[in-house]
């Protein structure tokens, strides 16, 4: 696999764990009122888009990202839903 | 241009947008103490990668979005720095 590739694989590692540290922040603090609802609800609908283009191009790497993304965002919504907003 | 590209470029643009929503929250609150500096550096890190990967590869929509992304993540950035941390 041409080294680039690896440069994609490790792009889209990174992108699936960005929100990683944001849920654990949130689920100790309890507090999600400085979060976006705007930033929330443009990242769960581009990661749906994301999908039906990994899906349709049978990319796994964006099925993988995007999948654990989609999941993320909404422990995040629901977070942002249920944690006091200060 | 086949219908699929269209869905990548709406998924980049989306992805280009996401932290527009957040900066301006951070920006009229001044309180970013909920926002997670691990999902700040990550998302930064993960630009630069993105951004070695479209200039390799010369895809404009991977450059355009990563470019955005990578100047709100360093406004996000100078805002944790910055702002009241609640």
């Amino acid at each position: 696999m041409p080294f680039i590739e690896y440069v994609g694989l490790f792009g889209a590692f990174l992108s699936a764990i960005t929100f990683i540290p944001q849920v654990i922040h949130a689920y100790k603090t309890k507090s999600v009122g400085d979060l976006s609802w705007g930033m929330l609800w443009i990242v769960f609908t581009s990661v749906i888009v994301w999908l039906v283009y990994g899906f349709y191009l049978h990319l796994l790497p964006v099925i993988i990202a995007n999948s654990i993304i989609l999941v993320l965002s909404v422990v995040l919504l629901y977070f942002k839903a249920t944690f006091k907003n200060h």
